[in-house]
């Protein structure tokens, strides 16, 4: 089957990539309440951009939070309807100091665009867009029926996008989702992920004395709130990385033989792993497991950052007041969000040591997802996809979470298509994030070709 | 014997206190490269107040850091001299929001001056000067000679006095050193501190993956800067407070019999200490020993501060590559600091978790001190607290440690009176740091009374 949308495609590559880094220059960093209205010029840009898609019914929906943004175009009856779903918010570009081009000043460096969500997920939701608009272009009108709601919380955890849901049921009512929020396995290899791992994201405050006191003074009677959250942290995993939290592994579903076979057949070279991409002196995590199986079918529980008395230059002798940590825990399918989250507690509660007190705030909490490999919409992406990258898709896991799909599950009944076009060595999350301008262009023609095939 | 000084001091009440708080306004704050204007400033405050006192010889003495400030007076022949030292230089006031009112702003409530500095070390360093000029205005002359040597750099562990002791022997060579930077054991009580504890400050570096990395793509793979330094740092105390650094207690001397009976008779009220200074749910500290012991003859640990990854508000899911902490160790007599840095640097090398590498810097090290109670000038400094207070003196120790009287005995040979007139909640390195009014007068008209004594 030919590519119909690589003509317009290439004949208007400039153009695709000027408009993206317009996009990209958008600080639109959704968890910062400075940056609330570069999020909200960034939904307005999404709106302008699907009109231009010549998509109808394009809404800014305002929300207690950041806006979505709503468009469609339904005149395919008797053909499937995809729900395209993206983010149009990102992460905070911190450590600052550490990014080459600023992050949000779009660089093209050998062939990769350089800024805060050119891959996660700017670059992959403007895809969407575009593959819609080539369509148009080359067919004047589309194979299926298509949704978008594109949200700006989703780096923040915000509730906008799940409080609209349940009640726009039928405005929103599709046979499947499509996501592209994911990566490629490798450089070049199509990918399809078919399950994700849930996340309770919490932060724990110590203290201790009433005040910060003189260490000389007080130490040897007044506890420290540092060292006593330390101390508690320290308790929540052995030196193996099993978590301690009593009965954490009770409901983890182990991934089948198949699949633990197929992920023993893709190629993974854990040195280069290690060397280029973690760049520490050893991988870790629990013995017995691979690097696979660690980090996409067993719970896990990270430190997100620290913070507690003095750290200005030189030295102040105080024993704290407070500490705080940010401590997440990703889940596997059958673990119950909020299970964990009460033997979570119950455990801090159990380990905070004498004279230290503690809160937890639990700031989001998310079950893991699985999606059925069987389904014909899996089965044409999968094609399209491998047509496009002359190579077999292959089906993989993420250890990341998209409540999202989660959510369309619930309330939609519909699984989500992860179709996502990063390469593996983009640094999501991380300064210096990019993607390769020829993942943009191959990823909108991908789209393009799953959908005539879908509606086919 | 009658208080010569007093009636001056009476009649001089108010210029007294105003030149204190012009001194307590400039932000002197030596750790912070900022305020590096306000401590030089600060030290020619301190020349200026010195010419006024009709001292001599009076020098802003230039060094690597901030400067020492210099002034004699050596025309009692056959006297005794007494080498005055002090700091004009300050802690950091964080937290700053945690101030009632701002901490270079010097406020009078209740009969306490608010500033930072007001009880460490300004409001001390300046009963000294005061002193020599009361007596000058008293009597026209000085009952023994005078040395003063005041520094910048006590609270940021800087080598300038240090430096320049070694090379100016003769021209500080004294009979004793007196230091006004301890507090009374309680309101009221007369108190001369005759030991004191070392301190060992380092910093303690993590490194984990090469940059922050996503903790769903990671986590189960990639060491964490963070959760690898809380390991650590967990494991340098047990739930007691004991150091678990191999040989750290091999030589600690105890207090002798005299000194813990002595101890034991000192009013103190245990619960009322918890609630009223540390404001903790317990005290902490190890088994079998009084709070006494715990803080003036066992030597503790403590973190001082920690910081790595995403602080900001919200969820950022990071897997940090950095994390740091500052820790410090307080020594007891005999324990000799290059010991127990070595002991320390391969604890921290032994226990540095798999995939992590530490890095650990010192930034000062100085030993513990006692003072031997039988010389003739604390004789004469127990005499005139007692006298000027009412009440018998006691004889106790300090938690913290004044590196200065260790030199002062290393290079001159010479015994150091620590005879300071801070309350026990002046709350010195904490927020609202006070110092009593009250205090501040009776400390002139005490060391006045003391140098009387002393030249006899």
């Amino acid at each position: 089957m030919p590519l119909s949308t690589q003509p317009f495609v290439d004949a208007n590559k400039a153009r695709l990539l000027d408009e993206l880094l317009e996009f990209l220059r958008i600080p639109s960093v959704s968890t910062n309440p400075e940056h609330k209205p570069d999020v909200r010029r960034a939904a307005e840009f999404v709106a302008a951009a699907l009109r231009n898609a010549k998509l109808e019914n394009v809404e800014v929906i305002e929300t207690s939070g950041h806006p979505l943004v709503y468009a469609d175009w339904l005149h395919a009856p008797g053909k499937p309807t995809v729900l395209c779903y993206g983010h149009y918010d990102v992460q905070p570009p911190d450590p600052l100091d550490e990014w080459v081009t600023p992050p949000f000043e779009p660089t093209i460096r050998n062939g990769n665009i350089y800024a805060r969500g050119a891959t996660d997920d700017k670059g992959q939701v403007y895809m969407h867009i575009k593959a819609v608009e080539s369509l148009f272009a080359t067919h004047g009108t589309l194979p299926l029926n298509v949704k978008f709601l594109i949200e700006g919380e989703e780096e923040c955890g915000g509730e906008a996008i799940s409080d609209y849901l349940p009640k726009n049921i039928s405005k929103l009512k599709a046979d499947v989702a499509l996501v592209s929020d994911t990566e490629l396995y490798a450089e070049g290899m199509p990918t399809l992920c078919v399950g994700l791992r849930g996340l309770i994201y919490t932060e724990i405050e110590a203290r201790g004395p009433m005040r910060d006191l003189h260490s000389g003074v007080y130490g040897g009677a007044a506890p420290n709130a540092i060292f006593g959250l330390v101390e508690l942290l320290g308790k929540l995993k052995d030196a193996d990385g099993h978590i301690k939290i009593p009965g954490i592994y009770d409901d983890v579903t182990p991934p089948t033989p198949e699949e633990k076979h197929s992920w023993a057949l893709l190629p993974f070279d854990e040195e280069e792993y290690r060397k280029t991409e973690v760049g520490s002196t050893v991988l870790t995590g629990e013995p017995g497991f691979s690097v696979m199986e660690r980090t996409w079918a067993r719970p896990t529980l990270e430190v997100h950052g620290i913070v507690g008395g003095y750290m200005s230059p030189g030295a102040k002798t105080v024993i704290p007041a407070k500490a705080t940590a940010k401590v997440s825990i990703r889940l596997v399918p059958a673990q119950q969000p909020e299970k964990i989250v009460a033997a979570y507690k119950q455990f801090v509660a159990d380990n905070t040591p004498r004279g230290i007190t503690t809160e937890v705030r639990v700031l989001s909490a998310s079950a893991a997802n699985s999606v059925n490999p069987d389904h014909p919409a899996i089965h044409c992406a999968a094609e399209a996809f491998a047509e496009v990258l002359g190579r077999e898709t292959v089906f993989t896991r993420g250890g990341g979470s998209i409540p999202i799909v989660g959510d369309f599950k619930t309330h939609l009944g519909i699984p989500t298509i992860l179709m996502g076009f990063s390469n593996p060595d983009d640094g999501l999350h991380s300064p210096n994030e990019k993607y390769p301008v020829a993942n943009y262009y191959a990823g909108i023609v991908t789209i393009a070709h799953f959908f005539e095939k879908y509606g086919r």
